[in-house]
Parts: structure tokens; C-alpha cells; sequence
């Protein structure tokens, strides 16, 4: 069976929308849950949900990290060997082979470079990268890089490209995806001096590069991959969870201070307004995989809820079904 | 009686929406217009509008600038004296003092070359930008550059915040308006180098500098003003539209495949929905001003219809009124 270690002390509200959440997936799929963390606060949370002969295991974390954890201090407990963080030793269950992925809400910087120095790097990836799905008029893109490499060098899109490609085929079933490049105009010669270093780069890894693209073609769906630094793609992201809820504040504003008829209106759509906040809800894709580390990796929200972190132990366990790890090892062979 | 020369063959279906706009704009606003462009082309669609006594003249330019002209040959037809096209001959008439600012719905690339070229840039700036103005939660902000310099250094970042706060000022009335700088994270040490190096300039430079800011305190307005250099800014810019566009398509399809109570609600919120697109609407505040050149220039979306004819010439229109390019050249001074 399929071994999930979960970081039970990840999400905002920690631990109790984690430990439920991996009691849900337990229930729903076929997986065995490693509940990483304080199993003084673990035990009575699980316990509450009756979980029976569920294939759930608490592995005793006495420490977290959070949003305080940063710098050169930060580092050191990502490389210690004897961090007791649930993150190191979430980690760790992966490195030794008795967990096949490790899934996180908590802080995305401490779990990037906890995988960083724990788990090490693919050979052929200088920056491991994280891959967010975003919703798009046909179905998902994958947007990569979104926050963990700030600064790229062109060689970096390239591997962020190769990895992508493979991830949207075997995790998301996508045949010979489509990859673009996030830039300012679609032509060729057009982009900043990254965009425009990066392009001959990604016409020659193997990739079905279709070239520069723009947010219309991100967000309508022309592009299964769609590539970028981790500064824009951090920005990309940010901004359309700002406009998504923007524009959804203005409608029920517009309803509410509208007349009768558009109050009306206004409840008998509501089951239509609830299915696009459905569809535009990060958490039903639960976590973003972090790809170019020795392991799988899955980063959800802080804001996950017991359905988020549900879903992300589905995304998880579908990825080490589909054996996307070894076939991103094999891609990134010269 | 303040002039306002308008490019006539600006807009994707020029010249019509541009002389239409023009003569709504005459008729509304207290401002004189000179429409460049060809004459044979112009002078029908204007008798039909039947002008009377309006403030209208033609000035004849037979050329026009397209999204053809790239490169070298658009540089010579920036630069050469003699040039004939609409952008050329209306940047003339700012130059000569014979109009007061230059209103295009053309190729932005084109009109900031042109702009640069004949115009001249200002003393104190590197690099002229583009500014446009963001719908958000409480009114809107000026994000800029938006494309006009996709490779920016930090003393840019610096100069458009001195450009951009100066502008919210004087024409948009916002009293010491906060600045902010675009990036990923809100805390400072995040950011690309870029931002990491422009944050002690925008510190140093005079504006009313909050520090960096998400999507969410630009769409939300806790800013007037956010900085950002042309590439991102254009690809927040193009993913806003992208995104809104996706949301309203996803809320008519909604309503369309919902049950008949659903269909009757969507029918009843009509009117909210056409309220709301207005609202997103870029044509309602008519054209992004380019701030660094030494003169008013304004640059709309290739898709403005005459309604956003009129809105830009009168926003140029209150742009000269203001004297903010006065007070942009006394605010660059060290």
C-alpha cells in the first residue's frame, strides 16, 4: 500500500484540519497515512474520529516550524541530522524509504529548503521548483516556478520546463503537453533579457515548447505547462487570487445593494456562484508538487482546510502511482 | 482653450471610433481636438457626425504607424524629421506647443518610441513608462511600468515611483499617496535582486513608500501607486484580464446550463453583472498616461471604442488642467 507521510502540524490550523483530513483520506483511498508531529496534540484529535483499523500511524515530532523560522537558523535545522521538526522528520521517513511522499500546509520556504538539503537535488536540477495547478477555461495548467526561485538564470526554465512536461503527463494524463513561456507579448524577441536567454533553451530540451505566451493563453487553457521565474509566477498567482476574489466581493455587493429582483436573482443563482467557487478553489487541487528534489514533495496551502489536505494526499498518492519521479530522474539524463 | 491632438488612425477599426469619440469629447468637454490622420479618410466619417461649430480640426498625416513597425525601420520613422505618420505628426503639434498632449489607441510600442524620439525624455529619467490605472476594491491604482521596459535597474523602479506618486496627486486627487513595490512577499528581503536592490531608492526618493506588496493590496487599494518593472507589470496586467474574463465567461455558462430557476436569477442579475463588467471595464478610464517623455502623451487599448475615445481625451484633458507634467519635471529635480 501506498505510504503518505503527512506533516500534521502544516496548516494554519494545525493540528486539527491536518490529522482529519488524513483520517478522510484513509477512509477514501487506498493509502497508509505516517501523521508526522506532537502526538500529544495528534492522539486526541485522532482519536475523536473514531478511526478503527484505518492504516493511520502518529510518528512523534515534538517540534514545528513556522513562519518565524528563516535564515541562516532556518538551515541549520533543515541540514541537522537530529531535527525533531515535523518537517525534518517527515523528510526523513522519505529519504529512508518508508514513506513514498512527503505532504506539507506549513511554511513553503522551511519546506522547500528542509527538502533541499534533506532529501538533496535530481542530478541535472539546480533549483528545485514548485508547480502550482492552476484553473483554466479548458480544465488546469501547470504554472511553474511560483515562489521558490526568485531569481532564475535561463538554464533553470529549461529544467523547470522538463520537469513540468513530465509531471503533466504522467500525474495529470496530459499527452505530449504544450509549453509555454510566460512573457510580455507572444512573439519571439519579445520578454525580458531571461525570456529572450531562455527560449533557445527550451526549443532544444525535448519539450513541446509552442513559445512566449501571455496570460490569456495561460488562463484559456492553450498551454498544459506554462513556465516562469518564481518571482512572476509567485506575482501571477497573488494577483489572481486578488481579482478572483475581487470580482466575486463585487457581485455579491452588486446583488445585495440591487432591487428586488436582482436580490432574487441573486439567491437563485447561488448554487451557480457556489460551483465556480468550487471550480476556482486552489484546495480542491490540494498541494503544489515541489519538483527537482530527490522525493515527492507536496506543499499545500496555509489555509488548508480537513478537503484540501484530503485532496492532497489523493494528489500525492496518484503521483507515486503514475512513478512520475523515475520517469523525471530519466527525463533530466543528457 | 486646452487642444488635445487625437491619432485618428489609432484604434484596431480607426478611424471610425477615433473621430466619433473625438466629436463626443468636443461636445461634453470644454477642450479643442485635432484629429491627425488621413483627411480622405476622416473628413466623411466627420461631416456624418455632423460637428457644426464644434472645436474639431483635421490635420493631415497620409501615413500610420501598425503592429508592423518594429525594429530599426521604426526607429528611422521615430527619428526622422520628415516622418509623415499620425503618431509622428500629433507628437509634432505637443512639441511645437500647438497641441497640449497626444491621445493614440495605436501600438504602444510604436508611440513610446515615437514619444522618445521626438518628445525627448526628461532630465532625471532613464527610462519613460507606462501607466495604467487598476480597477481594485476601493477605487484604483496606478501600476506601472506596464510594458514599456520589460529589463528595468533599480534607479527606475525609483524614478517611476517619483513619476507615479506625482501623478496620483495632480490628476488623479489622491493627497500623499502610498507608494508600494510589487513582489513575492510583503516582508522586506523578499523579492528578485531587482527588488531587493530598488527598495532603499524608493526609501530615499521622496514618495510615501509602504513597503512590498502581494496582489492582494494592489487589487484590495491599500496602495495609489505600485511600482513593478515592465515585464511583470504587463503580465499582471494581461492576467487580471485573462482571469476576469475567465470568471464572467464561467458565471454566463453557469447560468446558461443551470436549472430554469437559475436561468430566471441570471436574467434578474443582469443588470448587477453589466454593472460589474463596467466597472472592469479598462475603456472607462480611456488611455495609460506615459510619464518620462516632455510631453502629455496617452496611450489606449487597440479595442477602444468611441466611448473610450472620449474617456481618454478626457483624461489628457485633465491631465493638462492639472499642470502634472510641470509638476513631474520640478519633482525629478535633485
Amino acid at each position: 500500500m501506498i505510504k503518505i507521510a503527512l506533516d500534521a502540524m502544516g496548516s494554519d490550523e494545525y493540528p486539527t484540519p491536518d490529522v482529519i483530513g488524513a483520517v478522510l483520506a484513509a477512509r477514501e483511498y487506498d493509502v497508509e497515512i505516517l501523521l508526522v508531529g506532537d502526538e500529544a496534540l495528534i492522539n486526541p484529535i485522532l482519536a475523536a474520529q473514531k478511526p478503527g483499523n484505518l492504516p493511520i500511524r502518529v510518528i512523534h515530532a515534538p517540534e514545528m516550524l513556522t513562519m518565524n523560522d528563516k535564515g541562516d537558523a532556518l538551515v541549520f535545522k533543515a541540514r541537522h541530522k537530529d531535527s525533531k521538526n515535523s518537517m525534518a522528520v517527515g523528510m526523513d521517513l522519505v529519504k529512508n524509504g518508508e514513506a513514498d511522499a512527503f505532504v506539507t500546509a506549513g511554511n513553503t520556504g522551511a519546506a522547500w529548503i528542509t527538502a533541499f538539503f534533506r532529501l538533496g537535488r535530481l542530478k541535472g536540477v539546480s533549483k528545485p521548483a514548485l508547480a502550482a495547478i492552476f484553473p483554466t477555461a479548458k480544465g488546469h495548467t501547470i504554472v511553474m516556478d511560483i515562489g521558490a526561485n526568485p531569481d532564475c538564470e535561463p538554464e533553470n526554465l529549461a529544467q523547470f520546463a522538463k520537469m513540468g512536461s513530465v509531471y503533466a503527463e504522467k500525474v495529470r494524463g496530459v499527452k505530449n503537453p504544450k509549453v509555454g513561456l510566460i512573457s510580455n507579448g507572444e512573439e519571439e524577441g519579445k520578454g525580458n533579457k531571461l525570456v529572450r536567454e531562455a527560449t533557445p533553451l527550451l526549443k532544444e530540451c525535448g519539450v513541446n515548447f509552442i513559445g512566449n505566451v501571455e496570460g490569456k493563453e495561460v488562463i484559456g487553457g492553450v498551454v498544459d505547462v506554462a513556465i516562469t521565474d518564481g518571482f512572476t509566477g509567485n506575482v501571477i498567482l497573488k494577483t489572481s487570487e486578488a481579482i478572483s476574489k475581487l470580482l466575486i466581493d463585487k457581485i455579491k455587493t452588486a446583488i445585495k445593494s440591487g432591487n428586488i429582483l436582482v436580490k432574487i436573482g441573486g439567491l437563485l443563482i447561488k448554487p451557480a456562484l457556489k460551483s465556480l467557487k468550487e471550480l476556482l478553489d486552489p484546495s480542491q487541487e490540494g498541494a503544489a508538487p515541489l519538483l527537482g528534489v530527490n522525493g515527492l514533495v507536496f506543499i499545500g496551502h496555509g489555509r488548508s482546510d480537513e478537503q484540501a489536505i484530503k485532496n492532497a494526499i489523493r494528489v500525492a498518492r496518484n503521483a507515486v502511482a503514475s512513478g512520475v519521479l523515475d520517469s523525471i530522474k530519466n527525463n533530466l539524463q543528457p
